[in-house]
């Protein structure tokens, strides 16, 4: 639980962000510890301890004989950018074979894959939830089969209803649909709104699969801007709302992928508002929800979605068991049948022994303890590859600063191509995710996404190293 | 292994195959102890053991001081259809509201189901599933989850072509692609091979899953009839090709869900030569392939696709594993590319840990040796529910007699209306599935589906009871 948060992590926390956000600039001093303990009421070996972690990270440095100072190495924070008062085209989607191309190329098991998607797996409790698992399956009676056809394990839809509760939501058991991973959530959403020929309102850059799904259902994107700051650009989507006959709309609110951006609460209401007075369902993909750094989770659209238009798509995949391919489903009444069958026709049921492995994880397991050093690890690591990204990238790079995930968004100098970075990088045994390949109309080319879930060692720093030189020699 | 197959068992399955078939007909006698043992070169008590079972299935009865004849039950067996030279309409299919109805209001666990599709669960290894499992993910490294992605866990996929293998057929294990059960096979082809609009060529009847998937795809169907003894009829699906511009058949060649019927080898293979004089793939829905009765598997038609055109769906859920979702597409190198593809997009991967799980079962489990006991289990189950067919419905019912898997199909007297037994039915804890949910027309009013694979008790009998007094009643 968030609460449960140590008081040196608080204070790691809150210094780190800080320095992220500006309030504390490159090269300032911090206070003495003796002035911290009087600051913060603290002991000595709390606010030591903070500061031991804060260099560990990389974010501030001791001076012998003279103190702490933030560390010097800040790289550029990707501004906000101002965002043309274009009308963006719908686009035919036709991403699959470029997104392949990459995709396929990476799966060398030698390579750094700074260009994956997937959380490092390494970091997850496989021997415990392996347990649960035992644990689930030698209880399972033989009617527990049917009983967790959709929407499926009674138990596990229980256990993710609490979940939405500690965030303020309401969650009726049976709104909720286990599926085959997030993935098969959104999609199922996605095919039960639309059909050939529609147009949805998507994210630009937005997570290829979401682009993926729009070409495979012959849907015609609507791309909308995601500013690196504020998120998706409301005004642009409130134009095209009103100019054009849009069937959905499929964004994400907190730790935006690729761009790591999170919307203000006040600017998630204003979009489910907007979205409702159009009569416009929202599909909400949220599966970095529970990576939030600091305190407090950032709560979805979907609590600000009284008329219910919102359908909330959850995963484990990326907080705690990826692989076991488990995620959700929240519907509200209008939609909960049509979406619930089409769960049923696609692929019937999910693994009935994943679902009661994770129902088991959640209720036994220490999935809050498990999250909390998962969301303290990735804060850290963020720093250290933000780090890497000034020491070995050109001066005039920009980074987002996402406050959750485990997703840095790159700017390169303009003239950096990054689709053929990735075929020089790969060559070297490192993979990046070129810009291109999340957008309908392949923008973004001088970007790039960075996964930094991998804990850094010598490999990843010369990962850096290399993608250092090749960026200089172009 | 087939091959292990006990003599008594083997002599049950020929005598049981004899009366199946009319060789050996109602109240006929059986040969004396002593005259088997001559004729079969067996033990007396080998005779013995076989004429016991004989007569525990009900096929057989003992009569004091005389010898064993044949039972009297027997019901008619549904003959052949002279099947109307008409020419099928295509049909734009609307089947859901219908299925979902019925599905929906057989979840009560207090029904006996013989509506159900689902194998009896209770008849699987599933304790020792869960061992497997177990041991599968204790050794999983961090690493498994990535290399499990499409097309699937490598040592599952070799199982599965080393099964191949065993009935002759030479299997790519990178041909084979590991999915959420056979549903999401099914569909993927389908999807992969169609655009919204297009004719694709079923059988009629056919498993409501097929039109269900039709209908979500919005394709149109070309029904083509299904012969209870010959199969799918090859005149009429020759002579639509020829008339209609279809892009896909889906069918089973083995034990085919509703009819069970199995078409014969030379038919598989004329089948085959037929698509593929027309360069239409045939999605074939094998997922009953290892429910035979007796010695011999039955080679699906992939066994004859000497140009590429078959896709070949098959799962564990009906013979090890329900619940556990895994299933597989083993594809011609043409379609590949794009089935593959369309697995990655709508659902990414399949569960790690189930298809790791299912993986060791088939190296360390005996799968087999449980086959074997089920095969004979299932045999010995159609007898008795044939025998409470006879025992309880009209004399003109007409029954299937398939060579596997664990369906009848029942043809009541015309007047009789299967969705109204069904409402009635279903009050008083028995649920049928009824003849209408086959069809694209919602043909086969006075027909129904019985799945015999719950093992025969007081309930079972009971519902029979219930059924025929309904059926008379109307």
């Amino acid at each position: 639980m968030a609460a449960e948060m140590k008081r040196y992590e608080k204070l790691v926390h809150d210094i780190a962000a800080a320095i992220r956000s500006g309030v504390l600039a490159s090269g300032e001093k911090l206070p003495s510890v003796r002035q911290a303990c009087q600051d913060y009421k603290l002991s000595p070996a709390t606010i030591f301890r903070a500061y031991y972690e804060l260099e560990n990270m990389g974010l501030i440095r001791a001076q012998p004989k003279s103190g702490y100072y933030v560390s010097n190495h800040a790289v550029k924070q990707l501004a906000s950018t101002n965002v043309p008062a274009h009308e963006p085209e719908s686009t035919a989607v036709s991403i699959s074979d470029l997104v392949f191309s990459i995709l396929g190329a990476i799966k060398d098991p030698g390579t750094v894959s700074l260009g994956s998607a997937f959380p490092w797996p390494a970091l997850f409790p496989l021997e415990r939830l392996s347990r649960s698992m035992a644990h689930a399956t030698r209880g399972m009676g033989a009617a527990e089969i049917v009983e967790s056809l959709p929407p499926g394990n009674h138990g596990l839809r229980r256990q993710i209803a609490r979940r939405y509760l500690m965030c303020g939501i309401e969650a009726d058991v049976d709104s909720i649909v286990i599926t085959n991973g997030a993935s098969e959530a959104l999609n199922l959403c996605l095919e039960a709104m639309t059909k050939p020929g529609d147009l949805v309102a998507i994210e630009s850059p937005a997570f290829y699969g979401c682009l993926q799904a729009l070409e495979r259902l012959q849907l015609k994107a609507v791309e909308i801007p995601v500013d690196p700051v504020q998120g998706l650009d409301l005004d642009c989507l409130q134009q095209m709302l009103e100019q054009r006959p849009i069937k959905a709309c499929w964004c994400m609110t907190s730790f935006q992928n690729p761009m790591g951006v999170t919307m203000t609460a006040e600017r998630k209401q204003a979009l489910v508002a907007l979205l409702t007075r159009h009569q416009v369902p929202l599909i909400e993909d949220d599966v970095y929800a529970e990576l939030y750094f600091g305190m407090q989770e950032h709560r979805p659209a979907k609590a600000y979605d009284d008329e219910g238009y919102v359908m909330h798509c959850g995963s484990f995949s990326k907080s705690l068991a990826p692989g076991y391919r488990i995620g959700w489903v929240l519907l509200p009444q209008r939609f909960k049948r049509e979406v619930e069958r089409l769960k049923v026709i696609t692929s019937l049921s999910t693994s009935t022994i994943a679902q009661a492995a994770i129902a088991d994880f959640l209720q036994h397991g220490g999935y809050d303890r498990h999250l909390r050093k998962l969301r303290v690890r990735f804060e850290m690591q963020q720093h250290q590859y933000l780090h890497l990204i000034a020491r070995y990238f050109p001066a005039d790079t920009q980074v987002t600063r996402p406050h959750g995930g485990y997703f840095l968004w790159v700017a390169l100098p303009d003239h950096v191509d990054t689709l053929q970075l990735f075929h020089q990088a790969l060559q070297q045994g490192v993979s990046i995710a070129p810009g291109p390949i999340f957008s309908a109309r392949h923008k973004y080319r001088h970007c790039m996404r960075i996964n930094y879930s991998q804990p850094v060692d010598a490999d990843v720093e010369q990962a850096f190293r290399t993608l250092g030189s090749l960026i200089s020699a172009m």
